[in-house]
C-alpha cells in the first residue's frame, strides 16, 4: 500500500481582459479537478481567492490566477490540457506545469515527458530539469513568453522525506485529532490571521489550506512508514520568517529540496554588496543539514527558480527494507 | 535517445551432482540470452569459465555456477525462469535476483516487485532493498536456503555516474579506439595475466570481459552526456588492490555505489581489535567523496551484503538542463 506524495503541480496567469477566473465558480472548478481524477472536499474563500482542498491536495483561484496541485496517480496534465480549451492562448500570460521525481515513477499514468509532448501541441515551450536524474529533480515546463512578476510575486516550496521523531510517529500512528496537528504544525503562530482548511484522511494523511488576502499556504502529509512525505508551499515571503526553520524543527526530515521562484532578497544587506548579488532562496541558520545539490536557472517566463537538496547526517544510516517473503 | 545502463543482475550456483552449467555449451546459453532480449557479441574461454559478452552486458559460466548482467530494457527475469525450468529446485544451492534503482524506471518492462512475484511462484525467497527509495538503492531478491559462500567468494560492484574530465569526454566521443580505453582503463595493470574480450558499441559505448581461472572482471561504460554510466564488478578481492581509487581516479565520477557480497577484511587488523569487526567494503584513503548512504545485511543465504553510496563535492552544483523547446 504505497501512495505517491509528491505533487504535480499547474500555476496559471490571465489576462483581466478574458474576464474573472474565481467569477467561474465551483462548478467550473469542480469539473477540472474532475479531469485530473481529485474531488473537491472542502472550501474557503474571502473577496480575493478561492481555496479548495482536493481530495488529492489543493487548487487555489484568484481572479487573474489559478495554482493546482495533485499528487497521487492523478492526470493533473488533462486538467491542464482542459483549461487551455477554455482560455484563449493570447490571453494567458503565464503559465507553468510541473512535477518532482516520484517515489514509483512506474505506477504513474504518464511520464513528464509525455505530458509535455501535449501541452506543446497547445502552447510555445520550454521545459528544463533542474537536478540531475539520479538524485532529486524537479521539471518545469512553461509557456515560453515573456512576464513580468511584480516584486512581492513569489512562491516557495518545502518537500520534506523521511519525517522522523516523535512527531513523525504521531502522524503516522491511528486516531489522530486535528486539534493535534494543528498544534504540532505550530499552524496558529506560523499563519496569524490565516483562515484554515484541513481535512484528516482515513487511515492516516493530512491536508490544510490556508489563506489571508492574496497570500496562501498549504500542507499536504502523506505519513507511510519508510517513505514519508510532507509538502509545504506558500507564496509568502519566507526570508524573514521562522516558517521553514519551525516545519523542519518539527518534523526532522531526513532530507528535504527547498524550491523557490523569484525568492526574495533577506532585507539586511552584507555591507559589502557583492556586484551579483545571488538570489537565494532563506535557509535556516546553523542548519545541521548539508546541501547535496543546488542548481538554478533564469527562465524566459521572468521567473528565476531555484532547485536545492539538503540531508541530514543522521539519515546516511539506511535499513535494509523487507519488502517480501514466501509464506 | 536515452539508454538505461542499470544492469539487472542474476547469479546462481548448482549442485554439481545434477551436471556441469559449463558443459551445455554455447547453443544452450545462447537460448538463455535470448530470453533476456539480447545476444552473444563474443566468447573468450578458459577450463574454469565461459566468458560471453552481450549486445547488453555480460554473461559467466562456470561448472557450478553462473552470473548474468543484462543493461537497458532486457527482461532477465524472463532468463531466470528459463533457467529454474532446466534446474530442479533441489539442485540450486543458491540463486539471486537483483536490479538497481532505474534512470527512466517507467521506460522498463517489469518493475523489481513485478519479476519478485514470478520468480516467488518457482522458488522460496525473501526480498530486499537496500537504500531508501527517493535515493540511490539496489534490490536484491534471493533464495531463502542456507548456503555456505567459500571464503573467497566475494563480490564486489563499483558503479561509477557522471564521469567527468578528459578520460569521461574521450568516451563521450566519437571514433574512439579499442587500445585507447584499454588504456585509458589501465585494464593490464590492473588486472595482469587476465584474458580479455571488449567490443565498441555505435555510436558510443564500451564492454569488456576479462578472466583468469576462476576470476572475472568486467567493466560496461553509457557515456551519454549528463547521465554517464560506468560498473565495474569482479569477485577478486579488492582489499589490498588498487583497482578502485585507479578507477575513480581515471573516471572521476560525480558519485558511484560500492556494493559488496561477504567483502573480505583489510589484512592488516588495528591492534585493538573491536568485539565485532565490521565487514566493510574496502574503500579508497584519502578520497575526497562523501558517504550519503550507508546499509548492509547479512542475508540468510550465508552473504553479508554492503550498499554505499558516494558523491564528490564538486557534484553538488547542477546545470539545469534542457529537455525541450517548442519548434
Amino acid at each position: 500500500m504505497f501512495f505517491e506524495g509528491s505533487e504535480k503541480k499547474l500555476e496559471m496567469v490571465i489576462n483581466r481582459e478574458w474576464g474573472s477566473l474565481l467569477a467561474m465558480g465551483r462548478s467550473f472548478w469542480s469539473n477540472v479537478v474532475t479531469r485530473a481524477k481529485a474531488e473537491i472536499l472542502d472550501t474557503l474563500s474571502n473577496e480575493e481567492c478561492d481555496a479548495y482542498l482536493l481530495s488529492e491536495s489543493s487548487l487555489f483561484v484568484w481572479h487573474d490566477r489559478v495554482v493546482m496541485l495533485t499528487c497521487g496517480t492523478t492526470t493533473l496534465v488533462d486538467a491542464a490540457l482542459y483549461l487551455l480549451e477554455q482560455v484563449p492562448l493570447e490571453h494567458i500570460r503565464f503559465a507553468s506545469f510541473r512535477r518532482k521525481n516520484e517515489y514509483y515513477a512506474h505506477l504513474q499514468k504518464t511520464s513528464f515527458m509525455d505530458d509535455v509532448n501535449r501541452l506543446g501541441l497547445h502552447m510555445p515551450g520550454c521545459a528544463f530539469r533542474l537536478g540531475n536524474l539520479d538524485s532529486h529533480h524537479n521539471y518545469v515546463f512553461h509557456l515560453d513568453k515573456p512576464y513580468e512578476p511584480a516584486v512581492d510575486n513569489t512562491t516557495s516550496e518545502l518537500l520534506m522525506y523521511h519525517i522522523r521523531g516523535e512527531n513523525a510517529d504521531y502522524l503516522c500512528s491511528e486516531h489522530q485529532k486535528i486539534k493535534h496537528i494543528r498544534r504540532l504544525l505550530k499552524l496558529e503562530e506560523l499563519f496569524p490571521g490565516f483562515a484554515l482548511s484541513d481535512w484528516l484522511f482515513e487511515p492516516s494523511g493530512y491536508s490544510v489550506n490556508a489563506i489571508r488576502d492574496n497570500r496562501y499556504a498549504t500542507i499536504h502529509i502523506t505519513p507511510q512508514k519508510n517513505s514519508s512525505y510532507v509538502s509545504f508551499e506558500t507564496n509568502l515571503d519566507l526570508v524573514n520568517s521562522s516558517i521553514v526553520p519551525t516545519l523542519l524543527k518539527q518534523l526532522n526530515p531526513g532530507c528535504w529540496d527547498l524550491i523557490g521562484f523569484n525568492p526574495l532578497l533577506p532585507k539586511k544587506v552584507p555591507k559589502k554588496v557583492p556586484k551579483k548579488v545571488p538570489k537565494k532562496v532563506p535557509l535556516p541558520e546553523k542548519t545541521p543539514y548539508q546541501c547535496l545539490s543546488t542548481c538554478e536557472i533564469q527562465l524566459s517566463c521572468g521567473y528565476h527558480m531555484v532547485f536545492n537538496h539538503f540531508q541530514h547526517p543522521d539519515h546516511r544510516k539506511v535499513q535494509a527494507e523487507n519488502l517480501w517473503r514466501a509464506e
